[in-house]
This record gives structure tokens, C-alpha cells and sequence, in this order.
């Protein structure tokens, strides 16, 4: 049976060992670390999804290599619908965790994976479609959790990859062996890699010839020797790490996003795990692939899901205040969800309009141009929401105790007794906490990152756009005559 | 054979002699006023695009009655394809004319109709369906031009229709007679009603009990007796009127919007037209039905259209004057096309989760949600848009001489010289022209209002939004208890 | 006495007989043409202003060439108080006429000149000053109305002026003798030239060596021999030109903002008319100290008179139409007046932080910063400004008949009903046309491009930026050592 | 001698004993406990800036009740320049610490009751301005930190302070004894309280009659019996409380801005220190002149210095990421200090266009319009500088491991290479830790709410605008005649 259960996945976690180093400590045992363990468990959550049959058609596809069901994380899109249904996982998912599912980049990289390693093979004579098919068969039938990796670190951006000081600011080849090829370098901002059981690892962008030893496309194992996992640490990573429970964090279980510094110190790959090794021109495809299904899902959809609790908790903050009826929070929340659903709609239409690419291949992917839209809407949309809910929220989503404070004997009663309202004052503080989580944290910045920093979807715009049949419609009511 | 070549259309048009006033004259002849012929043109436009086979899936329908090939325009949905191919057909028509599709406010009556007869059929046993459905045959097999008039003149907002001082301006009952009923009373800005053969009339809004004088729907005749339109007339339209040559204006042919204010004087309607007399209670059904089709397709995919040719102006601008390659105008095109595929986005999203309503009518309905989205976000960025343009458009877009000065003897020449450039002074003045069109005359506020003013689409997001959904989902990631 | 009055002023125009053409015709008497008459009228308010006691603060400063009380159009800003009152100025008059102080852009130029010929005569030797002061106390004397010429028509924006294929398109030397210059070329947009006493022509902008013969400054006076006007005209043009009578328009007496392209034939300056003639170094100071000027006044407090206007008619309309205590069209006010005071206060800070440039000048400029920040708030401010004055107007802004059909016998009767509201029909026709005007005309673009186009502020603002500065204060509170 | 050093006042704060609670302990020593400290630091910063001969004219100002030097803080404004200096302090203060000036609230509250106790003396016949001004001698002489408390806890926003089930939700009297009141209740988000002599405690607003009990103003000394101070605890506080050391954190020293919430339990007041008991007529305007001053202050000037700083870090962050001359950079960029020096301007003008209120009360207060439009432009704008700020600052911003990993011997080498690019990865780091500490941290909603919620400001600009002149305007130029 290819679907694994929330527990079977936490157990396959306990198996692992990987190299872990997070806020000035290395970690054992993902689960026993505060902030590892919300990783998991947020992991654990979207394997749950899947066991609830009222979720079937969302989270559960059929392999197009077996036939039999699968988790969508690891499906290959064959049609609309299943772009549509891809779209809608996005949303069920942060709904549901208020956090990354962990297997969306994996899932995307996996369609972008499909498309292109088919085209090589068509265009090429080479034989990484089976491989990577193989790969596939192998984590469909284990339901393993698989992420992503793609951005390098970059270093310099002025300068090209074979350009930097320092090379190990990307991943590159170090030497080509007849069982596989060993690789060093640098991904960073890598969402969930630390509890996954593979990694796919895809070029950071386009390359240009005399650029092969940045063309490379991977799977790799979670633990594999010679790759550390530097997790980030911030506040509310301290937060996390320093609380008495759980109970008294924003996002309690699932948490913020946790990502790490990936880094590669002469990593053995095996052949059976390589699907691109030096064909630059496939380079720019195979990412503009992942990039524009990424759009749609961990650009739009997704946030769209983080907007539904985003205002979900606002409305509750405006009932336990009392100021529910008030006319102008009415107006702000219909702004919230004016830009949550707009985006929405931009991931449907991009789902609407994908089509087969390259023909013939089997695999569809979204549309470009309503991908980008999707994303770009709701980064500065998300902007808007989280100035809504800092404002509806009240002050107190910048100013609150600590929850635990209220069950102090001596402070307690007087913070009860100050915070009581239109509902008691340990309702007012939860939802402050969650607001604040979402309105004084990291999630602006991450989500106008997430899925690529939107100038990069502007640039999209000027690419997709055909501005010459705009022209023509203009000239031709203008009467204007065609040179 | 169901469909009518332009020619045909406006032979038809000779025939007619509505009672028309526009500008302080009465018009006998609209196609001899350069003002109401610029509407005869728009619409004879539409039909000749239906004649071109490679419009065929957008343009042409299967009539559900008769099983004939028929406008689209005539068409009632029945299929999530009808309405895509619904909002499709509202971009490629204003794309063609860059004025109102004027056929298109009564293509959404026509599907607000049929729903809500079918519905009052079902549940009071009348007979408004088949009624409905003869004279649908009729106009399908006649290929007419249909307009639809909804908003009524509305005197004092603080008061309801039945409350006005001055009861014409409602739209009412004045007798019921065993032929027919006689109505009176006013419809303002009704785009070109003048050259319909039909108008299909509906009540302004949702009615109470006690307001049945005012729940009326039914089609009229152009021309029929009692009937007077007022035309809109205003700057572009003296411009128009006076002008040499219509080749100096913006858009040449087909001109600005026309409306007019439409004077019902104690009109016979016989009940072979009358598809609603008194049920206040379907009257909201019947306008919501009709808005949530109008938003997507007047309010979205239409100004979408008009967007394109803003955007194809604005590059020939940025070209003309050698600016084309620099990098603010370049980003200021890029909002310009974000902001106008975002509510094609919308446009398509509603289109895609339209449903059949009411179940076992046969009619699809597009989503109102995103239907909203889609006029709402336009409203707002058709503003922007026409901002960018007369950004780039250039002081000339307001200072510009006429176009026809270019070729007085006198000034020509220095005005030749003057307004050469990396094109021609003829072909940046008449880009000018065309911005100036845009950017500095009605078509803002006209965006605005058209299907509806914004605070409506607002109001709709607060009603159609399931904020107890959204609570309880944040509830259960805060760890909250339901109550 | 140095004051004239409006009557005086008007019989002064009389006398003059400039080369002028306006929509196919030439104009003979400037008051017997709607289109040129309007902006003579405008001229005569300003003038009318300055007679009025309660304005004397304001209106009328001291000349420091003569201690004579002057209209303030013509000072030179000796101190902070000066620039204060300028941009007050600049709102009274905007209130007053709702269209251009046609004395602005002259008054304007006149500080530039003041300051840069200063400058020149002392660091050259020459004696520029002295011509000017001469020029400006003869104008100054006699009252004169004096306009400004600052943009080239420019030609191909990628090429400098010398590089243009047609040299025409920039103001340049043609012969240098001894009693005097020629010079030929073109200025475009010039507001109220036609109507005023003398032009001050300034170079477009910053010019390089080799191009010495651009660099020109002088003053012309109306009517010189081979000098044309040909005026701009557009919809609104028209409309007032076919009117039946001036109450049927927006702005019944002082019209849209009127300009013309100004073509310079071999035009003959005498020496005693030339305030820069090659001096390319001081070119781009000279129209940066005008600029910085020119946005205070025209770009700021001009446009919060404008504004005032508008929000003044909303709320009339918005009375009249019965919803002037609905939350969301008072919450749209708010915005309006935020909009415009935003840059009331920056015009205000950029005269309060004012300072004498050069030292020992004694002419007193404003803030650049605030100054760009006053324009650039308005020009976007603006377009939001009308876009809410368009929608609480309603949809009559844009479908209104003409105001005059209310006085046709047979219409007028049905548009008296159909429009009585809270007001009688022709208050909130009267509104809705004074909003039209506004709304959907030439108000938008015209603001955006008056003061030159917001990317030149945005440029000035990472010009006149100390980021070294900020550097530092931020690397201080990191504890980030300076290198 | 009337000013103290920063030692001096770090001396006096280790001889006070407040009763202070944070984060689940009781903090005996404001100095040795990470957070707490935090706070002092920052207000010594304030002392030392009085310290610098350079700083001399926006920081120490000239006591009117005694002549001598006094530290702007304490200064009642007597002028304009006053005013100008006590909003340039503002942005001073913000530029040095990159937090609250924690005297600021009692500075303006210091205003507020210069005036409102000079009115009710002379209307009332009290001597609250006698008493007032002995308490200020004091302070003044003292040179004393001086916080203000106004916000209550406020309970259900539905009903009145009286009307509350938990009283103590509003500050409130107890007891009337001959030697002074007895005072209960609560204030949320007093900022610096903790950390000042003394604090200025007013109504939280309008007082209808009746509610006399809520009518108080008062000084009260740190550590009085009675008060209790819990803290503001959050992510950033955790962060802070279990840091190695200070330097790994976005703003070393100074931190973010330290609140708490202080509860009143029967705490006796004296009568030289009761400013207003009962007098519920005039703590609307007490309120509203405290208000009118701080959104000049707190709500504009302050934010720039804010502004100034993010923006600093964002040049570094781009000249770091070898970003710095690509033109959406630059474009962004200057959106940042547009949106800043807007509010500058705000602030300047409301300066300027202070008066003497009430008049011969010798008290000037700043231009309430003006003053709003700085806070409510700023609340705005913020969020668009921390966007941005993300936005430059990277990936980084959200997902940076922590500061001090780069010294540990087995990743930092990884980290040192991983994150080197045009600058070393300490310094990358360092700044991407900065701008998390804007943008991705409390100061959004805290920018929102502090001095208001902008709500307040848009109604004040309902209250405060003169739209019957606006109305006259428009209708004089329409010729519509007044009734």
C-alpha cells in the first residue's frame, strides 16, 4: 500500500540520522528538539490529511507509473484536474497546519523533473527519464517525504557561478566517477529537508555553456554522508526552544517555517539518483518548470490558506473585543479577503489554463502567466493582511504578556482581570499570540520570498506577455496602418 | 438560418425609428449622427465577428431551444465551457471595439432570467419560463441585438422605491390589463439601447413585499410608443459631433460608451413579454443572478480587453518617443498587465467554479465570489492603468493640437517638425490621441460604475464569505476550544 | 502703482495681437474665442485677487528692487515668510479658478533667473544679474502677466539635442549679433502663454559642454514677430467651443488648463532680453533652482486647491444623491482630504526649510526634498482623488445628458423627474458635470506631467539623499565597525 | 544643574525598586536582567544625547518657570521653533537608539496638561496649574524620566468605562481623602514605565458626565505601593532573556520597545500630584491635545528616524548582496525614504502651523490636521518600508542561522563560506539580523498603534476639516448659487 500513516512517518523519522545543528547545538533526535519536532509534526499532519477519505480527491492521486493510489505530493500532473486539485492541496494543507507542507517544493520539483528529464531523453538519446521514473516508483511505493532544494547561496550577484570567489556558493561538480558523481556547495533556505527522507536537489537558475558543473539535477538521502543541516535561529526559534509548553506559542505544533543551510561537503551521488549532469540548456527549463508550478501552489494557493486563518482569527479578535460590528473593520475584513481570494483566483486560472508540456511528454503544467499573478498578488497582498490583522488585533498583538503569565497566582488574576472583555481575557490573549505570530513575525518577509522574490515574477510578465498583439489591436481601432 | 451578418444588422437598424434626443436635436436617422452611429458601428462590429470562422468557439453557441447555431450573445449557459467561452467572448469583443459590447447587459439578463422563471415556474406554478423561452426562440432566430436596462434613476438613496417624492423615478406598474400591463418611470446610463431591437427590462435591486408595483421584468421593443431616450452628451461627445472627420478622434468608429436615459411614458407591454409582474420576493434572486454573470464579464474579462489595448498604445508610446527600453517605463507596463490579468484571472476562476443554479435548471451561473473579485480589482486597477498610460503617454496626451492641424498649411509643417520623434509626428499624435481616449476622458469612472460600483462588490464579499469556516480553523491550529 | 487690476489687465490684452491658432482656425481676438477667452478670464481672477484686502498677505509682496508693494507672481523670495506665502498662493489661487495660475510658472522662473544670474556674475563676471533686474522691475512696474517656457518638444528622448535629426524640436542660438540673438526651435505645453504680457524661456534642462547653443535664457514678449501658438485641443476644446452658452460646462468661466506649442520662426532677442546665452555649467542649476520651485507650488499646493474644489463637490453630491452620512462615502472623503493636506504639508515644509542659494544672494529657494515629496504625493494622490470623486458622483459623471436639455420643452420635463433627488435635477446635474470635469477629462494626466513627470522627483529623491548618513546610524546601533 | 548625565541616571534607577514582573519572574534589578535593561539603556542613550554640545539646540531647551536649561523631554513649547525642535528630537532620538524614546509620552503629556490645567484654572477657578507646574519644577530640577500613561485596558468596546463588568479594566477612583486619592485599575502598554522616575498618568479619552470616577490625572513615583508592572513578552523578549550575548541580536543594546502592563491596586496619590479629578468636561481635550502633540511626535518624526535606520541597512544590504545598482533596487529604495520624508513633512508642518492653545495660556501645541496626516501617512508607510526592507535584505531576513554560529569551530568555517559575497558573511549576516529585526518583528503593528490606531486619525480628519468652505469654493466656480 503506497499511502503511509502520520505515525509510520514519525517512526521512519526516528530511523534517521542526520546532521543536524541548530542554534548553537547539534541535534540528536528531531523529535526531542523543540524546534526540529514542529517540523515533523507539521510533516506528520499532511500525511494525516491523507488517511481522512473527505480529503481523498484533494490528497490522494493515482500513480501514473503503477496505477495505484498515491499521496499528491508525489503525483505527476496528467491533466487539468490534477493541476486544479494540486492548487487546492496548497490551500487544505496551510489551512490545516498554518505552516509549509514540506512536501510541496519535493512534489513540484518532481513535475519539473518529469517535463524535462522526458525532453532530454527525446531531444538527447540520454536516459534520464527512466531514472528518474525509477527514483519516482520507489518513493511513491515508500510514500517518502521528499523536498526540494534549489536556491544556492549565491554569493556575489554581480558575478556568474564559475565567477565567485568563493565556489562553494553553489552546488557544483567535483569529480565524475563511473558509479556516480560527488558534489559540494551551498543550498540554502531549504524548508523541511532536516525531516524528509529525500531530497531533490535542481539547479538554482538558467546556465549558460561553460557553466556543466552547475547543471545538475539529484535526488538525494536525508543523513547521506557529507551534508549538514545549519537550521536558522531567530526569535522565534528561541521562543520555541525556551518556552515551559507548547501551548503558549503562536502556532503551538506546527510552528513557523523551519528551514536550514544545506550544506554539501563532497557528497557521493550514485548514478540511479542523477537526472541532469551538464546540460546547461535544459538548465533555464527544467527551473522555469518547477518555478511556475511553485507559483501556483507555494506562491498562491498556499498563502491563500494562511489568509483563511489570518482572518478566521481576526474576526474573533474583533468579536472578543467587541468591536465586530464596527464599520470600518467590516471594510478591512472584506480587503482581507479580497486579496486572499484574488490570488486564489489566479491559482485556479492558472491550473484552468495549464496545458501538456513538452507535448507529448503526459505531464501538464499551470499556466505561466496567471502563476506569476497568483504570487505576486499575494506577496504584497499578505503585506496587506498581516497590517490588518497588527490592526484589528489591537495593541495587545504587540504588547501581550506571556500566555503562561495568566496562570500565575500572583499576576495571574490582575491580567484576567485587566484583559477581560467581550470574552475572557484568556481567549483575547491566545488569539493576540496567534496574530502576533502572524503579524509580528516572519511570515511577510517569508512569504514575498517564498517561491522566488517577486521581481522575479515581474520579469515573467514582460517574458509572457505578447505585447506585439496588443499593438496590432491598437493600431487596427487607431486605423492606424501596419508598417 | 440564427445569425445575422453586420450589413443585416444595420439594414435592420434603418428600419427602426426610435424616439431619440441627444445633444439639444432629435436624431431621426442614428446612423446619420456621428454620435449614435459610432453605437450602430460597435454593435454591427459584434456581428461581423461572429462571422469569422476562427471566432467560432468564442462567438457561436448551440441554442438549448432550438438546437441552431446561434450568437452567443443569445446564448444561455448550460456548461462551465458556455461561461468560459462567456467571458472569453466579453475580451475579444471589447479587444475589437474598445467600447461596450452593447449586446452583452442583455446576454446576462437573458441568463438571469432564465434561472429565475424556471425557479418561479417550479416553486409558484406560473408560466414566466415558457413565456420567457418563446420570445427567446424569437430573438435567437432572429439574431437580434438585445440590451438590458436595470438602473433605475433612484432619487433620494435614503428612500425606498415606493417613498420617492417623484415615482417615476422607479420604473412601475401603472395598469394591469387583461392583454398586457402598462409601465412608466425611468432606466438611466443604458448603453446603447438605441440601437437594440430589444431591451429586456429588470427591477433595480431586491424588493420587499408591498413594493410589487415595482417588480416588473419584460422586454420592449425599440421604438415601441411612450418610449424616449435621453443620450449621454458631454465633451467626447461635442468633440464627435463637430469633429471633420472622425478619423481625428480616439477611438474612430466605434467612439466612447453611449448610454441614455430611457423615459418609459405609460408603455403597453402585452404578456407575451412580461417575465415577472409582482413576485417581489424573486426580484434580488433575479438581480444577484444576473450581477454575479455581469461582474464577470462587464465588470472583468471586458475591461481586460480595453486594458490590452491600453497596454498596446502605451508600448507604441514608449517606442514612438524613445523610451521604450527604459527600465521605470518597462516595470510601469509590467503593473499594467498584472493588474489587467489578475481580473482575467478572476474572470476565469469564476467562470470555472460556476455551478448550475438553481439544481434542474439547466443554467450555470459563474462563481459570485470571484465574479466579484474580478469587477473589483479592475475598478481599482483600470485606474492605475489609464494612470501609466498618460504617464507614458507623455504631456502630449493632454497638450496635443488637433490631429487634423497636421495637415493645415500653415502650421503643419512646424507641427511636423515640432513632433517628430523616433516615429513620425502623425503617428505619436495619434497615439496621443488614442491615450488621451483612455486617460483622460470617461472611461475611469465609467470602469467604476459599469456592473455595478465597487462598495456592491464589497458588501457581496462580506455576505458571500464563510467566516465560521475560517474561525474554526484557526481555533483548531491555536489549540481553542469550540465552544 | 504697480498693482493693475482685472480690468485692466483685460484691456491691456486687448491691445496685443499674437500669432495664434486653435482648432483649425486663427484667433484674432483672444476674448472673442471660448477656448483662448477662458484662460484670459483665468489670467484676470489672479489679477482680481491681488485687489482684494483680505488676500494682501498673500497676493502682494515687496519688491526688493523698489520697495514698491507687487503682485506676488513677480517677487523674488527674500526669506522663509516669501516661500510660505508663495505656496499659499499657489492654494488660493488653484480654490479660485480651478485651473492654472497662468502667472505661475513665470513667477517661478523668475526666482530660478534671480538666483542663477547672481550666481553667474560672480563667478564669471558677466552681468546678467543687472539685465534681469532691469527686465524684472520693468515687469514688475507695469504688472506684467509673465508665463514660463521650459519644455522642448525633445524629439527622440534617446538622443541629446544636438543629436536630434530635426533640430527644431529644442530651442537653440541660430545668430549671434551685436544688438541681439535668433533663436529658433519649439516649447510645448506652455500654459497661458497666448494670454500673457512676455515669456521667460528657460533651457529644458541640464545641458554638456558642446552644446553651448542650447543653452539659452531670455525673456520674449508677446506678439514678437515669428513666434506662433498653436493650441492644444481635445474633447474639451470642443465641447466648450460649440456650446450654447458657458453655464453648460464644468468650469463655466476659467476652462481646462490651456496651452499651446510654441514654434520660434528666427525670433530676434535683444541683448537687454538675455539672461544666459552658452553658459552650459549653470543650465541644469538654473532649471533644478526653477524646479524645485515649480514643484512646491505647482506640483504641491496648486493641486490642494484643486483638490479642495473637488472634495467640495462630493460632498455636495454626495448630499444630493441622499448618502452623505453612508460610512464607506465618508471613509472615501477622509481619504480624499488626507490625499491632498499630505501634500499641503509638504509644500509647507519644503518653504519652512527653505534656505538663501547661493549664500549672499539673498534669494531664498525651497527644500528640494519636500518639495519632489509635495509633487509626487499630489500626482499619485490626484488620480485617487478623482477616482473617489467618480465614484460618489455616481454613475450620472459619466451618463449625464447635457444641462441644457433641461430647458428643452419636451425632454426637460422627463429629466426634471428623472433626476430629482434630494436636490432638485439641476443641482446634481450642475455637480455632476463640475465632477465630469474633474473626473473624467484632462485633470488626471495633467497633474501627473505639470512640474515635469514623478520619475524626475523620484530621481531627485536618490539624489538629494545622504544614504552615507543613514549607513551610519545604522551600522552605530548594530555595533558594525566603519571601515 | 538641571541636566543629568547617563550615568547619573543609571545611578538613580539601581536606587528605585519597582515591582516588576516578566516573562515568569520577578526582576529585582532592572540592570541584570537582559530585557529590562534593555529599556534603561535606551533612555541613558536619550541622557547622553543631551550630553553632546552638537545635540545642543534640538535636545535641551529653556524652562519657563525657572529659565535654566532643561532637557527638551521636560520643556513645555512656548513657540513654534519649540515645536519644530521637539519633533526634530523625535527623529533624533529614534536615528540613535532604534526604539522608543521612553520620555516622549510624558513630554507630550507634560503639554497636554500645561495647557488643559492653565484652562480649567481659569474657567474653574482651580489651581491644578499651580500644582502642576510645582510638580514640573520638581522633575524639571531633577531632571527626572518622565513616562506617560494613557491607554486602559478598556474592556468590551461596546459598553462605557462604567458600564463594564470588570471596573478595573479603567483607570478609576477609589477614595477621596483629604490628603489625596485612591486610584485602581488598569493602563496596557506603558512604554518605559519600568525604567522612569516618575509617570504622567491621563484619561484615555472623552468623559461624558457621570463618569466622574474615570476623570483623573495624576504624577505617580516609580515603585509607589501598589503598582504593579507585568512586562511584554514575546519572541524577541525570549530571544533577548537567552541570548549568549547581546551582540547576536537585531538591535544589540537598545532592543525593541519594552511595554508592560500596570495595574493600579488602591495606590494613594497625594494631592500635589492630582491634575484633574473629576472634571470630566475637560479630559476630551486633554486627550486630544496630548494626542494632537504625540501624533506629531511619536506617530511622525519618531518613524522617520525608524525609517532612516531600515533604510541605511537596506543600502548595506544591497551593496552587500552586490545589488546595489540594479534599477528596481534603486526604485524601491527611494519609495523608502518618499514614504519617510512624507511624514517628515507632516511633522515639520504641523510645527509650523502650531498656536498658542489656549490663547494667553503661552502654550503652543502643533497643527492637529498636519499632525494626523504625519501618523496615519506613517502607519502606512511603514509597512511599505519593512516590506521592502525584506524584500532587499533577502532570504536572509527570514532565514539566517543565528550570529553566533559563525564562531563555532565546526559550522562557522561552512557559514563563512556559504554566505560570503561582495562583503564578508559576518557583515551579510549581520545586517540581514538588523532588518529581521524590522521587518519580520513587532515594529509594524507597533508603528500601527502607537499614538492611535489610525482609525482615530481618519475620524479626527473628518472632525477637523472645514467642508462647508470646501462646499462654497465649489460652488462659486460651478456659478451654482448659495441658498
Amino acid at each position: 500500500m503506497a499511502l503511509k500513516t502520520a505515525n509510520e512517518y514519525i517512526e521512519s523519522i526516528k530511523k534517521m540520522s542526520p546532521h543536524v545543528y541548530c542554534g548553537g547545538k547539534w541535534v540528536k533526535n528531531l523529535l526531542n528538539n523543540k524546534i526540529t519536532r514542529s517540523m515533523v509534526m507539521a510533516n506528520a499532519a499532511i500525511y494525516a490529511l491523507a488517511e481522512d477519505p473527505k480529503n481523498k480527491e484533494v490528497m490522494v492521486a493515482t500513480s501514473h507509473l503503477t496505477g495505484e493510489p498515491i499521496n499528491r505530493n508525489l503525483n505527476v500532473a496528467r491533466s487539468i484536474h490534477d493541476l486544479d486539485m494540486r492548487q487546492e492541496m496548497a490551500l487544505l494543507t496551510s489551512q490545516t497546519v498554518g505552516t509549509c507542507n514540506y512536501r510541496c517544493v519535493g512534489c513540484d520539483a518532481i513535475n519539473g523533473l518529469a517535463s524535462t528529464t522526458w525532453e532530454m531523453d527525446r531531444d538527447l538519446g540520454t536516459k534520464y527519464n527512466d531514472t528518474f521514473n525509477k527514483w519516482l516508483k520507489y518513493a511513491q511505493d515508500n510514500d517518502l517525504a521528499v523536498s526540494g532544494a534549489i536556491t544556492d547561496a549565491k554569493g556575489d550577484r554581480k558575478k556568474r557561478p564559475s565567477q565567485q570567489d568563493e565556489p562553494d556558493t553553489y552546488i557544483h561538480l567535483v569529480e565524475k566517477r563511473s558509479d556516480g558523481i560527488v558534489v559540494r556547495g551551498t543550498k540554502v533556505s531549504q524548508s523541511g529537508a532536516i525531516g524528509s527522507h529525500e531530497t531533490l536537489v535542481l539547479p538554482g537558475g538558467a546556465l549558460r555553456e561553460g557553466e556543466e558543473a552547475f547543471a545538475l539535477a539529484f535526488a538525494v538521502q536525508n543523513s547521506a554522508p557529507g551534508i549538514t543541516y545549519i537550521c536558522q535561529y531567530n526569535a522565534y526559534s528561541a521562543e520555541r526552544e525556551y518556552c515551559e509548553e507548547e501551548a503558549e506559542l503562536g502556532n503551538p505544533i506546527y510552528g513557523q517555517r523551519e528551514t536550514s543551510t544545506m550544506v554539501f561537503d563532497n557528497v557521493f551521488i550514485p548514478w540511479e539518483r542523477v537526472f541532469l549532469c551538464g546540460e546547461t540548456k535544459y538548465c533555464g527549463r527544467l527551473v522555469s518548470r518547477f518555478a511556475k508550478t511553485h507559483r501556483m501552489n507555494c506562491g498562491g494557493a498556499c498563502k491563500v490558506g494562511f489568509a483563511d486563518l489570518i482572518i478566521g482569527a481576526t474576526v474573533l479578535a474583533a468579536e472578543y473585543n467587541g468591536v465586530d460590528k464596527v464599520s470600518h473593520i467590516q471594510e478591512k475584513i472584506i480587503d482581507m479577503v479580497r486579496l486572499s481570494e484574488t490570488s486564489h483566483a489566479c491559482a485556479i486560472a492558472a491550473a484552468m489554463r495549464g496545458r501538456e508540456e513538452p507535448k507529448g511528454s503526459g505531464v501538464f503544467l499551470p499556466d505561466d502567466l496567471f502563476g506569476n499573478a497568483a504570487k505576486l498578488n499575494i506577496a504584497n497582498g499578505f503585506w496587506e493582511i498581516i497590517k490588518y490583522a497588527g490592526d484589528i488585533g489591537g495593541g495587545l498583538v504587540v504588547t501581550a504578556p506571556r500566555l503562561k503569565d495568566l496562570e500565575n497566582p500572583e499576576v495571574g488574576p490582575m491580567l484576567k482581570k485587566a484583559f477581560s472583555s467581550a470574552a475572557p481575557a484568556d481567549k483575547r490573549l491566545k488569539v493576540a499570540k496567534f496574530l502576533q505570530h502572524w503579524s509580528a513575525g516572519l511570515h511577510g518577509p517569508g512569504t514575498w520570498h517564498g517561491a522566488g522574490a517577486p521581481q522575479t515574477q515581474r520579469f515573467m510578465f514582460s517574458v509572457l506577455t505578447d505585447f506585439e498583439a496588443k499593438k496590432k489591436m491598437a493600431k487596427k481601432i487607431m486605423g492606424m496602418k501596419e508598417e
